[in-house]
């Protein structure tokens, strides 16, 4: 990461109920996720990276703003959102969607929780689909109410986020399986648990309904995880890029389409129900796509990291791509990207050039993740 | 100004076509705006403004995306989505708009250029329109194209912006009259001039419409203003709530509707043709606002803005409402700030205490704008 500039307080950008709390414990640096601070880092990426994959770590996701959808038709609208089938989604289920709009360009990436047969959250990356929701819903006839409720994420990962997790809500969390989640009271808190996270370990997610308390939450899990060595941290661009997870804005964003991320399996073309990019995304996948992600190990160090920032690709002399996210792994001694390339330079060890800005790198095909996802 | 922390540079954000010379010209601040890396100061905030408001700066204001909506149904679907009637504006007009949600509240409030008849942009403040006006779209038979088009803008703010501007474009410019536009050609560079800005300054707009010209209008205009002065700056807190001009995201949002921030004068409920809110806002209009914006003059110096950031505003020790923006203002050595406050306080003269983090301040509700707009 290479240090920008300052960051200013702005009554423009508003704060995280957990924002005074990622203050006290030294948070050095914030960008901003949905109209909100969103910390970065506390010792360093490269020593909250450390923490996350060898113990345990509390994120300030707040900025994974909600939309709730709630009413007669939620379920209806909520499918005609996504590509992905959700009829035999249970509640207490969630799942990683695609939100495409009518070209098939991807809106969103959410992890949706059904909380109820006629009630959802979508859990955000940095887009407004509050408003593309609204205004899907507008002179569409449809009972539902749509509104960014006052819920606001944690995220608890690492290898010993299951101990801490226990230590909060006894042994019943050990039976939540992967992408489900359950309701919890904390000293009087109503919260809801998700066995998901953005980090390529085991973890969790915990939605504190109620903003007021959000210091209060914090301090009481930093205390639980205390015996576990728990640090606050962050989502770790080391640990998601090694783990093949995407970031919206960045690896995708209205210019792409699932294909290309590989993510075709989130689009069912063969449902019944209708969803927004439905035709465009039949034709798209029956004509193929013309660039795909892939991942890159690049040659060099963590110095070449910063000349990497959406870099052009060629092969022989000639543009194939460009990066679109990288970073040095400190456990695989190796500079990783993802880049969008062209189809015909997509199989694993094809050779390509990187053309950073401070000169010319080696980088080769590599399969996703680098790293395996520890998430049981 | 308080700084927060570093801002890191990130590949999920943009960068503006004009991001190298800010960063050459010695940006110290930055902030994100629409997604974008958005300058927030050079020298210093109190610096750049006196820069403005004795002479003349050039901002990049690239974070003011545009939505482009053309074809057949443009004019109907563009009125759609605001409550100001547009039947009589003009090609080549600018108009400031309201967008609205079915329940009347902020969706954005934009400066619309209308370029032709069937031909518009949105020049957004920060929120994600083009998703808000696509999801609109969707399903409602509009035969219109919806698109962030490679457009970006800059600002030429401050009482020598004409003689620049002149300098750039000849004295043709001179006839631009205030909130309208024309489009000019500059070293092969076609570009939109509108007479605009958000300085309460004189001042123009000057929208590129190629993102690989960046670095060179940007030396363009530095040199032609060379001989008057010209300092690179950005859009001014200072000056902007000296002028009562309003920022989206602190002063209103989507909880907040046009009347409350006293701009009833741009909701048009008799005009025949629908607009997304219609009936909401008629309804607020005839039942009166229980809360709105007003001007607050404070007690103390410099010292104590960074306190009041949010801070709830008392009446006899009862809350009545809370700040929405403040700044110290080096010209009325006041500190100034815009509240939205119970309308039974609104009124000139009441006096009110701000409950900031470092005590409580005297307040005095005053007239808008605390400075008037030179546009002329």
């Amino acid at each position: 990461m290479t240090v920008l500039s300052n960051i200013v307080i702005s009554a423009r950008v508003r704060r995280s109920p957990y924002f005074a709390a990622t203050q006290r414990y030294g948070c050095k640096a914030y960008s901003v996720y949905n109209h909100m601070y969103m910390p970065l880092y506390y010792q360093s990426p490269e020593a909250d990276y450390w923490h996350l994959v060898n113990g345990v770590t509390l994120w300030d996701v707040a900025v994974e703003r909600q939309v709730e959808i709630v009413g007669p038709d939620a379920a209806r609208f909520v499918q005609l959102l996504s590509p992905r089938d959700l009829s035999a989604c249970a509640v207490g289920q969630c799942k990683y969607l695609m939100m495409t709009d009518e070209a098939g360009g991807i809106v969103n990436d959410p992890v949706l929780l059904k909380l109820a047969e006629d009630r959802f959250w979508l859990s955000l990356s940095d887009s407004d689909v509050l408003l593309w929701a609204k205004g899907v819903a507008y002179g569409g006839g449809y009972d539902v109410e749509i509104f960014e409720p006052d819920v606001s994420p944690l995220q608890l990962q690492g290898p010993r986020a299951a101990k801490v997790g226990e230590a909060l809500f006894g042994a019943a969390l050990n039976d939540l399986r992967y992408f489900w989640f359950a309701e919890f009271e904390l000293e009087g808190m109503p919260l809801v648990v998700s066995r998901t996270g953005w980090s390529g370990e085991r973890g969790y997610e915990i939605f504190l309904q109620n903003s007021a308390d959000g210091d209060r939450l914090w301090e009481i899990i930093m205390e639980a995880g205390q015996p576990h060595g728990i640090a606050p941290a962050t989502p770790s661009a080391i640990r998601r890029i090694e783990g093949g997870l995407l970031s919206y804005g960045a690896d995708m964003t209205l210019e792409n389409n699932p294909y290309e991320m590989n993510l075709g399996r989130l689009v069912d073309l063969d449902q019944e129900a209708d969803f927004i990019g439905k035709a465009a995304l039949a034709e798209i996948e029956r004509r193929g796509v013309e660039r795909r992600l892939v991942g890159l190990k690049i040659e060099g160090g963590p110095a070449v990291v910063p000349a990497l920032e959406r870099a052009p690709v060629d092969h022989g002399g000639a543009p194939v791509g460009r990066i679109t996210s990288s970073v040095y792994s400190p456990n695989l001694e190796q500079v990783l990207a993802f880049a969008l390339v062209e189809t015909e330079f997509n199989d694993e060890g094809t050779v390509l050039t990187v053309e950073g800005e401070t000169g010319p790198l080696g980088a080769t095909v590599s399969a996703l993740p680098f790293v395996s996802r520890k998430t049981v």
